[in-house]
């Protein structure tokens, strides 16, 4: 990594100094890791116990955190993202080669614009459009019509389904299936008749899908995930999910069709989320609960429980199973 | 989309028409969206308040509806799976072509059908054979021995291991990896010793599976699913396990080795079925719900905790803990 | 598969014969369709019931259960991992064939070892290493500078990311991505701002991982898996998690961002463990808990709900509801 003065960071970056503004950092570490050369940072001031430890030729800190580090310090109200944008710099994405891989299949009718890159093993079909500066990483397969936009990055062996729409700048992780037909069935006769799946997906511009996420195509109408939406690894969406701009998911969730989703809501891992739903903007859903209800407030919702010993919690599931004789028994003292 | 007149499709579907028998349909829509040259349908009773507001050229009813619908209409016991059927008609999926593509690696003791479809980077290992009319979409892996019937269609980058064999009419979405190895493992002088994975997984006919599902190969004897089991996104299926006829399983739910599903069970999403249980016909089971027992009697089984606010939530937790104190409270006041 | 005698399986494994050592085994069946030529085996005395209508030519079996048994019988005290390596003698798996597909795609910086094997349709990037005897199966990708150590296998279409290392005899199935981004976030100014993820994962020798299981690269350290871990398919792995050796993990399992799991651990199936938390030595969560807590004392823990007829289900959630209710009731009721 290149060498940087604290100097040339906190004009780049807009930050405060505290300490020597000459300092030059060259690396990026955590706390316990980090040496002279090492620039770190603390968000969360849970860790902070950590400072006093802590070799870091620099840290981004608050200004509140400051006085409890005795080093040099870049100061910025957001740690976080002052890190992010500092380690994009310092540690930069190398882009793939622009031009078409020998190995990958363009079909004659598709269209990829000449500063897009199409990795090797790839397939892309007729009536696709792959934007400019895009990337499309090794093994994908991008069906018939779709539309891949402008700086998007399929990272490896991503699925896009016919005619789905992914708008700018998107980063979509290896194994997404993008795509899919919904579950649509009828029973008819006593076997299950498939509903056809007319509808696409729309991704718009700024989102990210995780690796082995699946999010499937709209039954009628598409199934569409707004700007800025942030998915993480092995989330299902299923047919006409509507999810808001700037919500972020975390790993394993599952969200049933046609429910809709707010603005800046955030859902813990591996929640499940009913079908035919409003949840309104910013909901926060913690670890592992079902949502079964719409939701019309803001706030934060849960149903997950802690585990515990087993035997303990093996005396709670006999308590459970009592209650309904308790509140029987409750109600005849309470009436005598 | 061609356009119908309501007597064509009365007369293919066996429909009673209500309303104009010429009036023509070219779309398809939802009861919002439709407009008069669109043709859409109505399933669910709780969403007839709808049809005040729907512009519908014609709509899919049962006779119970029509008397709240002044429009068109073409009336029949099952709209929903009339709606699939005259979908299909209207919107058919383009076959694709057939033949092996130049980019797929067919190995020469490969057995493809003429009339079979390869697709780009496929890989279709020895001693596979791939029936009339089957589709094997972009970057599907086929490993040796495996069959895939006649009419079945890998829509892309399926996975299908060695032996495999898939019946006729079967839909396979993205992502699928069918017959990987079962999870068998013997402790041995403190370390994991493989327990070699010797069964295969059969898939009847007119099978459908999910998006990034997963089927185990059997240990000894084979995973099977029997005829018209519908697999959503994200299901894992272990080694041994048996699915009966017309099972429709939601997506991310997980089945523990050598359990037995009925036919005809309905299993919500996010569900977890645990190993070595019997589960009879008819079974349904809710949302997010933990199956520990087997099930004799069919009907509709649950566990799963609709999410509350969050504060709500955590007092409950805490009044969970307390329950074994309660029991004993609860009996001493009695006993006064 | 060859016949043979159970003196020579006696001798070659160490077990001591009961009955008669010149019969011969040429197949390898489950107790109810074992045949007099096939070897069965008992590890789990619960179906010691079934050894009345065997007709197993012989089975592996524990010294303890020899006496319930009128046949032959190889004797030892882990019936179990006899089994497998009984298994892997008779029913060996075939070696894919050494060097590289002719579809494969390698680039000319990488180095495969001249006893590898590269399957049809993969691309390995520059800078990889590929060990002595390893195998990369149809459709797999290796990003630059991986490393897959000796004797490991990608089974097919498996996805490693950039600088990703595997040790050796590592077994990885269809579908996993190991190396994918973490889940890293800054909100800024009403945007998600992505935290690049900048550390790699490192998986020990003689792991294996299942299929679609996902492992994420750590944001700034790596993401670590001790020798021997063992994960099943479908699990999310975040980004910092370090798994301890020996430790199995079943389906579906969600492990959130810097969590610390001991040696010999058992997570069954579809638990979710939050992140940052430190899980010891020999802890085994039951299916379907929640740990939001770090355990520090080796033992049984769990929070999953077996399902009940829904119609009791329903009464048990709404007895939840009014628990705090109830404990106002019944301190009033002990203060009279």
């Amino acid at each position: 990594m290149p060498a940087y003065s604290l100097a040339q960071l906190a004009q780049q970056f807009d930050l405060d100094i505290h300490g020597d503004p000459e300092h030059q950092v060259s690396g990026l570490a955590t706390l316990s890791a980090a040496g002279p050369s090492d620039l770190g940072f603390l968000a969360n001031a849970a860790y902070a116990r950590q400072l006093g430890d802590c070799r870091a030729g620099a840290l981004i800190l608050t200004s509140n955190m400051v006085e409890r580090w005795s080093g040099n310090a870049l100061v910025t109200p957001n740690p976080y993202a002052t890190w992010a944008r500092i380690a994009g710099l310092m540690k930069p994405r190398t882009a793939a080669a622009t031009g078409i891989h020998e190995s990958a299949w363009v079909d004659p009718d598709a269209v990829v614009d000449p500063t897009a890159a199409i990795g090797p093993q790839c397939s892309i079909a007729a009536g696709c459009r792959i934007g400019a500066g895009a990337e499309v990483g090794p093994g994908c397969v991008i069906e018939p019509g779709a539309i891949l936009g402008d700086q998007s990055r399929l990272v490896g062996r991503v699925f896009i389904g016919e005619n789905v729409q992914i708008g700018e700048r998107v980063l979509i992780h290896p194994g997404a299936v993008i795509g899919a037909d919904g579950f649509g069935l009828a029973l008819d006769k006593g076997h299950w008749l498939k509903v056809p799946q007319m509808g696409s997906v729309r991704i718009g511009n700024d989102c990210e899908i995780g690796a082995n996420t699946t999010i499937d195509r709209g039954a009628i109408e598409d199934t569409v995930l707004d700007e800025d939406v942030r998915l993480d690894n092995q989330v299902q969406v299923a047919h006409n999910v509507h999810i808001g701009a700037h919500t972020a998911i975390a790993g394993c969730v599952g969200i049933a069709g046609s429910t809709r989703i707010g603005r800046y809501c955030m859902i813990a891992g591996a929640c499940g989320i009913g079908g035919h739903l409003t949840i309104c903007d910013q909901v926060i859903v913690t670890a592992m609960s079902t949502v079964l209800d719409s939701i019309e407030e803001p706030g934060e919702y849960g149903s997950g429980i802690p585990a515990r010993p087993h035997a303990r919690w093996k005396r709670i599931l006999v308590r459970l199973g009592q209650l309904d004789d308790w509140s029987r028994r409750l109600r005849r003292i309470e009436n005598k």
